[in-house]
């Protein structure tokens, strides 16, 4: 084990994959995971997070690692059944399993609990050894302008990505609620503390891009050592559709682009093999320290070997 | 087919047995059931109408005959893995099945819709040929007022029935928000048009009980010729708990009592054989006529029969 306190921003199914490898280098209860939920969504009365449940399901060895997201031996009965109700309305698979997380954070928000003790309960009960926090307590929401067959329409991201498969040509990114939302307890708190703040590799844009929105995360990470992980490998995002939005926001498709989000901020950046001739032009152009090695994490044992030579080069 | 139009207050399993007989007596297009809403609550998020959804899935043929409650082919993942999460929160029994019913019915509420148009979609969705309404689209909750171990506590009726299994003395019962709710849209109309007005075989202090307490019910089923079967059979009451609620408001539990709750509404009683006994007091003291007849629904074929029974009693 490195002894090392680790912060790390995280997205979903990347950054869980991330994770479980980074928790075989460094001691679990070591590491912060701050995580996204500008894409949490209130569903059927229910308050949905994406994010913090793929990675609490991930951390916790409850994933399903086929399918990346939701939980093994998941169940659909529900969804299925509220297909038959209305078709339209069934759009977002919640499984039967998963479903007791929803119902189990909604009455604890209903109770008056913030979504940060809610966070630590579901993690209790998966057995997380990390932190896991919300990057805010406070609603904040990523909303994608998109316009389809000429008409302007404002979706929230659950339905630019989940209802209508990315399709529309999006036209702007924006989070809502984030410039008045204060980071969730403990979140500067962890990133002050830690030797490195790692960022995992999610979508730039929609994943640690509203992580680093809420109004003092940016600036306390400029603070400390960062590393990054590339996301996109070979010019396409192995998960997601980073492909679609990076451009949005005036970022390449490449390793280069996505470490050019973070250009303020990183200190070293590691990418895939595949893009190994990207180095030379990324340490130049950034100024950063470039680790080339394999990003694919295939297995634990893969993620262990990224999160090895990802914290290798901490300053 | 009798030729004549039912307007029917209704519980939830008694109720639902009933009814599937009572479609088989009458056109079910020319059936109304008012069905109470007072045992509804707010789990997790969800706007639950346990009495709403037995007649739905009862009428709908999409019930559990041999539990009663809820819905064929059932299963329980969500509320058995919601118990891992709070082994305290995962006492309502909520189906894997059952819960798109509950998610449907929150959204469509959550989007502005009153609980009498969900509850029409909802029927639809199960082919339920009768019309069913909520007694009230406002708020009413019965809430139970009971003594523990010297302790006083007001509980909302799932908390003394589920939850609390019916264990605790009752000091008192009342209908929060019955003074002031309004009868859902077609309510009193159906009960102006009906040939007969047929009390099912519910409880008569929690289940019709908050039907009969919503202002103009009362007066309007008053108005027109009221036939009921007794829920009672043998002091005992064969779904429910009336036994425990009964002496509360100052009835016995027998068939006569449960008459006597129905006392200035009432033109005929149906019993039980095994309360044949009964008959001659009740018609003598409540001035009803009395029909004796077996009214244990072992089946459709039974349920019709008591059905058949009943309506034979309209004057």
């Amino acid at each position: 084990m490195t002894p090392m306190k680790v912060a790390a921003l995280a997205g979903g199914v990347g950054a869980g994959k991330f994770l479980r490898g980074l928790v075989r280098v460094v001691d679990a209860r070591d590491v912060t995971v701050i995580v996204n939920t500008a894409d949490d969504i209130h569903m059927h009365g229910l308050h949905v997070s994406p994010d913090l449940d793929s990675v609490t399901y991930w951390l916790g060895d409850a994933m399903d690692r086929e399918r990346g997201w939701g939980r093994r031996d998941e169940t659909f009965l529900a969804t299925e059944e509220l297909g038959r109700f209305d078709p339209e309305a069934a759009w977002f698979n919640l499984g039967d399993l998963d479903l007791a997380t929803h119902l189990f954070r909604t009455r604890l928000l209903a109770e008056g609990l913030a979504l940060s003790e809610v966070t630590e309960r579901v993690a209790a009960r998966f057995g997380v050894a990390a932190r896991l926090l919300p990057m805010t307590d406070d609603p904040v929401a990523t909303r994608i302008e998109v316009v389809s067959f000429g008409a302007v329409m404002d979706l929230h991201f659950q339905e630019y990505w989940v209802k209508r498969h990315a399709r529309d040509d999006v036209k702007a990114v924006r989070f809502e609620g984030a410039a008045s939302a204060l980071p969730a307890p403990g979140v500067l708190d962890a990133i002050d503390a830690a030797d490195v703040v790692v960022l995992c590799p999610s979508n730039p844009v929609v994943s640690t891009g509203p992580i680093l929105a809420v109004p003092g995360i940016r600036e306390h990470v400029a603070e400390r050592p960062v590393v990054g992980i590339s996301p996109i490998v070979g010019g396409a995002p192995l998960f997601g559709m980073a492909d679609r939005l990076m451009p949005v926001a005036g970022l390449e498709v490449s390793a280069l682009g996505a470490a050019r989000a973070y250009e303020e901020l990183l200190d070293a950046w590691v990418i895939d093999e595949v893009d190994r001739r990207l180095a030379p032009r990324i340490e130049r152009e950034l100024g950063v320290a470039v680790s080339v090695t394999d990003t694919i994490m295939r297995d634990d044992g893969a993620a262990e070997a990224l999160a090895r030579s990802a914290l290798s080069l901490v300053p």
